[in-house]
């Protein structure tokens, strides 16, 4: 992840696009990206969704999008200084007391 | 990553929540949860967003919700068996063709 | 609409919130109200979100949240000088030559 | 508004797109749409913004963004028996009571 982190700024800052990434900038891209996944997903069934990986062609252009969210997202968190997995982990933390196991 | 990845599945097991987790439920919810990342942006001047990080109060708001954008995101990805990493590394390699670097 | 349109505008200008009215920020706005209303489907099986209007708490909400997404819609369009009926019937006369009836 | 929602009705109905046309399947659908109106305005300043009608074809692509949007609220809405503009007069009623005028 941090090997992920540096490689996506160090395309940023390659190309100038440092001035673009902005805060805003950069949540609306999460955005449009994640728009852009739930377009591949919107018109299947739930069992045709289950199943869309077994289709190359979805499964690639999932894939795709899957990338394009992860990418805006890591840069986010890299121009905002977070680490996204430390994080993830300290609010999983809370969401275990926060909801109980199911009793079986 | 990887560790990350088996805790929110453990932790969705404990809890019986695999039969909600569906792709299509776990997009929206990565939808809702960018929705209300952009909330915490979207009244903000770039200036202000860009200095968001030091109010404390703020800050463990953005932060609590980029870790739920991550958790779904995470958990979406292992529901579809794709490596989130490995995805966005070949999205890079490809980008790195489309888009030329700048001649400084 | 057009009162609807004229209504929002006075409320803003009443609140003197012309200034964070920016096409981005209100770009922003909608879409996270959009994520608020994806989150009272998201869990829901198509079955229960088809019935969602039966229940008097959740049709509320939704209800709700339909009024803010329209709200921040109606606003965008106002401030960008788009009339959003006569641009919808402009989009479905293309989208009647684009996606041919179906023949029964 | 409301020859609009039998159109679009009319439409999908000459269509059978009925069985697609489930809740969940066009809120997924709008945020989609909303995701492609930010990515019209992510890259630009607040300033670009501001004048983004006065560029013809980005004008174009925008009102054609809005019209999207607007189809997907007004069939969203249609689904489920909700009137947009009884519901946002409605909402407008509450935020006066919520948000005081400024003093002047």
């Amino acid at each position: 992840m941090n090997e992920l982190t540096a490689r996506i700024r160090a395309f940023a800052d390659a190309r100038d696009w440092g001035v673009y990434h902005t805060p805003k900038n950069l949540a609306m891209a999460l955005a449009g990206e994640v728009g852009e996944l739930l377009a591949e997903l919107q018109w299947l069934t739930p069992e045709e969704a289950g199943a869309v990986m077994e289709d190359q062609e979805a499964a690639d252009r999932i894939r795709g999008e899957l990338a394009d969210v992860t990418i805006y997202l890591v840069r986010l968190a890299d121009v905002l200084g977070v680490d996204l997995v430390e994080t993830s982990h300290a609010k999983l933390d809370q969401n275990e007391l926060r909801f109980p196991r199911s009793v079986r």
